[in-house]
């Protein structure tokens, strides 16, 4: 192989197809990204267990070529190199790369030992804007269990409609939904997809409106995305039918300011991150919320101005599942709807059905049942 | 107590004295600040066994007192409030302190249990600029040595004549020696520092013209500027006769750009990490300096352009050893003096004596002795 491509470009590939491969693996080559001439381009592959991603990048080809290289000696050194043109050829089953007056060997792998990449079919899917699927994901995969008793739950449920499409995450403690507008051929289809492969997804897709377009295998769900493509294994079993877990009906409904609630809550919980609970008491009364939190050290009070409807109602939850919807939640005003202390509130948005978020709350000593 | 502040400036004060309150300590006290009143300022103290810091900020006070707060908490909570003017005061044994519709209360523990301030003898001091003495303890303390084997060479030696002041740290593979010209009515003193206290000086101190003054005590200096007034316990012991070690002439003098010699040594230094020994190959061969590493995953080579005076040379080195000096230094143009393969190397500017670098080399199979 014998190619010359910018510096610059190389290394946007690289650190793409890096977040596929694992810095340790009982497969070695599989530490490795394998490099390969297309055309004018070289293209790049990373794989684990779970993940597989491509990226291709223009590059004068001069001999075609495949080859392994490792992956993180690879980033490193592309990172200490000031953007230049950079010659790359093998020789002796080594990569050299020069640059200026720099020269770096790195000893290759054979590319025959490379896992062949997954292929998908492109004639049933859906397409979105990069920045809705990395919003979907934002806002849903903080509700993903980490506890592998029920692995189904460790994924994001991707629920296609012809007319929407739907991210739920839920572990037990809560549920999140997320909602967006987008039409489709596909009439109904579900698939659960790794928590770990969606925050990879979300960390690659550029946050503007370009084309995303997912495709659906027997096992894998594609994203491809310009010059990216990711390949992530899906899991298998069925999903917990949520909607029948959310109440309909409220008696009490308080409206609030998200920056203001979210403010108050770090505040508080301060307090309550030093107690093992990491409690948070709500006291809704009037159009006043009182959040008070208690510990060894010492309390907090926090007053906020809210809309009620409804009944007044104290209410405690951990406050780091508060935390997690008001952060990701770009709104400014969002709707609380609770029946009583140890009835699940839900979180919505004034209008619309954009997210949907059920928290349980805490039962204490003070709950009044 | 009671007290109205401004919080940016309260938590500013609390993030200087916080510096030498350790997050646990066996005496719970330590792990507060003492906070009390002084005419329309609140003063701040923490310390622990080594370090000890007092700062100053402005206050109405409308009730004097005396009380101590725990650290860690309390800028917790100040680095969560947006600015506001804060009410502070004591019931019941707890600080309540408010902010807007914020109300927090910290258990206190009693002013009484808090060891007493060191005092220092202001009648004997220098006076320098806060950047010097920043730049004089940044461009030393990474060649004091973490080892206990000879608790000495964990501080920086402060080394004051009636015309200079010196800071040296050496840790048997490296010697660093930074002088500044600096007036003063100082015969001669020597006073050794705990590195772990000159980092959190130059931490605290402006990087401006701002005026610090050094004082020396029995067992500890003392360092003033503006509100800030910092005491170090000092360590007790004869430091290294260093001046003996520095070798006085040399065989080969290489001038090089600082910046280039940096950053070939730190991609070089990709394949030396791989290694245990992290050793690098520099050949000083006419007006080219050629550095090169080798692994088990590949080889690098970096080529500079050099002036040369005197012989040719090959010689090894810990390539850390060489990176901590470049990346501290900020001259253009630095010069190396050597002999062999086998004796130490020394960095210094191209005129002057701010600084002097002594590095040992590294012997290796291909050492020419």
């Amino acid at each position: 192989m014998r190619i010359v491509c910018q510096k610059s470009e190389l290394q946007r590939s690289v650190n793409i197809v890096s977040k596929a491969v694992a810095l340790k693996s009982p497969n070695p080559i599989l530490e490795g990204l394998l490099v390969s001439t297309e055309e004018n381009n070289v293209v790049l592959y990373g794989s684990d267990d779970t993940l597989s991603i491509k990226n291709s990048t223009k590059a004068v080809v001069v001999e075609e070529g495949k080859i392994v290289l490792p992956a993180r000696i690879l980033s490193e050194i592309l990172a200490k190199f000031d953007d230049c043109e950079l010659s790359m050829y093998t020789e002796d089953n080594n990569m050299v790369m020069e640059c200026g007056h720099s020269k770096t060997t790195l000893c290759c792998l054979d590319a025959e030992m490379y896992p062949a990449f997954p292929e998908y079919d492109a004639t049933n899917g859906i397409l979105m804007f990069a920045e809705k699927m990395v919003s979907m994901i934002d806002q849903t995969v903080f509700a993903t269990s980490i506890s592998e008793d029920k692995p189904i739950l460790t994924g994001i449920l991707v629920e296609i409609e012809s007319k929407s499409t739907k991210m739920v995450a839920l572990d037990g403690y809560r549920l999140a939904i997320r909602e967006e507008n987008i039409e489709s051929s596909i009439d109904h289809k579900e698939v659960i997809v790794p928590a770990k492969s969606m925050r990879e997804v979300a960390r690659i897709l550029p946050e503007d409106e370009s084309d995303v377009k997912l495709f659906f295998g027997e096992r894998m769900m594609s994203i491809v995305c310009g010059d990216t493509e990711i390949n992530t294994r899906v899991l298998q079993g069925d999903y917990i039918k949520y909607n029948n877990i959310i109440p309909d009906n409220f008696i009490t409904r308080v409206i609030v300011n998200r920056h203001e609630l979210y403010n108050s809550l770090e505040r508080a919980s301060i307090m309550a991150r030093q107690t093992k609970t990491n409690v948070v008491n709500l006291n809704i009364d009037g159009e006043t919320l009182t959040i008070t939190s208690n510990s060894e050290v010492g309390k907090a009070r926090e007053e906020l101005d809210i809309n009620l409807t409804g009944k007044n109602l104290e209410i405690s939850f951990n406050s780091r599942y508060l935390l997690d919807v008001l952060k990701e939640v770009d709104d400014e005003e969002i709707v609380f709807d609770l029946n009583t202390a140890i009835s699940p509130c839900v979180i919505r948005p004034i209008s619309g059905n954009s997210f949907l978020y059920m928290v349980l709350p805490v039962k204490t000593s003070n709950t009044n049942v």
